[in-house]
């Protein structure tokens, strides 16, 4: 293996693949990248034994030379030592394997060496059936994730629960996410013969957002067995599914209610967070809502330790029941808030007791439930 | 106590007192910024017990209304639920003192209620006599600071070294650092009648470069006793001085040196982070200088374990003995480096375990003195 490539694509490459590295791998060979060079390419792999980056670099780049072939081949290397190293480079970087596994690399006159070790020993991507590919708008799948994934379970007692559920059926694609407590629901409509019902983890989401989030146009999608698949043009992203039947859930959204407001999205939001102050004071972060004359929205909180917060914001619409009192915790709120993009939001209420539905006004593609915090 | 304030000028003080605040206070009450209210001011204070920071918002500021004051008075709230709350309210906040101690906070159609306590408990500024004020430019004050902070000594084996030297005398200001391995030293005219020789606490410094870092033109300084006060218009921190007597290190710097070179000092510093690039795998981040053919100079180190890195950079001038052999700690080298403006540095040696003298070219008002690492 032999080869120099220009400092800038090297280290944006290593920097992709590292977001998945562990410096405290349990296998050791998974604190290392594996370089991998073709005749006429690249390839830099990262993983944390559940998640696979695979990052290209072509020879050239809108025409211009980013890489020169002398002899394939490949080694795996610490990424901590090739990312702190690559950083401090000045711009032409030569590589080269010798026979001990050790990786010379060489830029004017800084000459350092890195033991390797045998990519041979490196495990291998998931098998994948490139067959079926299913194109997705990159921006909108960014978007569905985000909007979904926060709601998702921190605890493994259910694991399905730890995803999120994607569904293709009838010409759209449902992401969902719950804890129990407060789900959130996106449906977006698909030109796809796909059909089926997937989990998927956690983790793998939030690197998919980090990874695709504002590169190309769109995002090519691969599901093959337990395995699912993102790819563009130079980066692809490989992980397990989560096994097992996720729960129905579009059955839980009321479909009337007693009460429903309008209000400005980031008044609310604004609000709640000031009435969050007192949040780490307490074991729940619980903000009262409560109809004031019928015109105005009062959001307080109260910490017998520290102090009280309340305010008032002007209900821009109101139908139903004037009466309304209901408890609700401050960070769900605020995370279904950061998901609507409507100026103006919906807020349905079927009495103290039962969940509350949020969505953008006049938008129900993304809908949110949250329950209320039960009397204490 | 009730006054209503400008957002923007109250969160600025508030941010300069809380700099101190710990929210782990040992004294419960030094967790909280003590509002002092006359007739013309507001005073903020903030402490951690050992350095105390005072902070005055005038009435007006640029003949503009900043402030107005409808009753005298004090109290102490929670730094951190002030700071959190003022930060998300708009532009002008009311503040009002209850019976109970409590604070009325308000802004708008919010309305807050923060807990407070008694003034009186909080724990009263050092006594200082403003009598003989001794004033410097703060630009410089702040550069012979940043210059020499970093050498103190991180252990508290011997007190006395945990601060920087202060010593006025013969119309010089010298301060002075060392932890033993290494020292800096930077010498500054004033015209100012003050002799005398103090021990400023590393903590108190890095406070000093945090609050008047890029302010004022220029601090007044205070000596009072085992106290030091330095203040500027709005803002004045006070605190202890160090006991002892501080070891007189300037007859350690040697005057004759075997070699000198000089060198680029940006491309020696990038060099030397380079270098460092196993040190975290070392109890001590060993770089080994050798000269090579009289023009270079060999910057290496070497990990058993992960690898090994060297460069050469070219001497500028060298005068004296051409062979050198020396190892020294990396993190040393570039603090020292780091502290120094001139584009060229001169590093002298005389041999491989006797101390190397480092300064910019042609200026020996800031000099640093590295001992070598001994041979394992």
């Amino acid at each position: 293996m032999e080869l120099k490539v220009k400092k800038e694509y090297f280290h944006q490459a290593i920097s992709e693949v590292s977001n998945v590295i562990s410096s405290k791998a349990q296998l050791p060979i998974l604190s290392g990248i594996k370089l991998l060079v073709s005749t006429d390419s690249l390839t830099l792999i990262g993983s944390n034994g559940d998640i696979f980056i695979e990052r290209t670099i072509p020879k050239e780049i809108d025409g211009f030379d980013v890489l020169e072939i002398f002899q394939t081949g490949s080694v795996v290397i610490s990424a901590k030592y090739l990312s702190e190293l690559v950083k401090k480079l000045p711009d032409d970087i030569s590589l080269k394997l010798n026979e001990n596994q050790s990786v010379t690399i060489q830029s004017g006159d800084i000459k350092t060496k890195l033991n390797g070790l045998h990519a041979e020993e490196y495990p291998t991507l998931p098998v994948m059936d490139f067959r079926n590919p299913f194109e997705l708008s990159s921006e909108d799948l960014i978007e569905m994730v985000k909007q979904t994934v926060f709601a998702t379970s921190k605890s493994d007692t259910k694991p399905v629960l730890t995803g999120v559920n994607f569904t293709f059926e009838n010409g759209f694609l449902t992401c969902a996410a719950t804890n129990s407590q407060r789900l959130s629901l996106k449906k977006y409509e698909v030109n796809a013969g796909l059909i089926g019902s997937f989990i998927l983890p956690r983790p793998t989401l939030l690197e998919l957002v980090k990874l695709f989030g504002g590169t190309s146009p769109s995002i090519t999608l691969f599901i093959s067995g337990q395995n699912i698949g993102f790819k563009s043009r130079e980066i692809a992203l490989y992980s397990r599914l989560i096994d097992g039947t996720y729960p129905n859930i579009q059955g839980l959204i009321p479909e009337q209610s007693k009460t429903r407001i309008t209000l400005d999205t980031k008044q609310l939001l604004k609000g709640i967070d000031r009435a969050s102050l007192f949040a780490n004071e307490w074991r729940n972060n619980n903000i009262q809502f409560q109809i004031i004359d019928a015109t105005k929205l009062k959001i307080s909180s109260k910490s017998t330790e520290m102090g009280e917060i309340e305010e008032l914001q002007l209900i821009e619409e109101l139908v139903g029941d004037v009466e309304l009192n209901v408890v609700l915790d401050g960070n769900y709120l605020m995370e279904s808030l950061k998901a609507i993009q409507s100026r103006e939001v919906s807020v349905h209420f079927n009495g103290s007791m039962r969940p509350v539905l949020i969505h953008g006004k006049g938008d129900d593609s993304l809908v949110q439930l949250i329950s209320p915090v039960r009397a204490k």
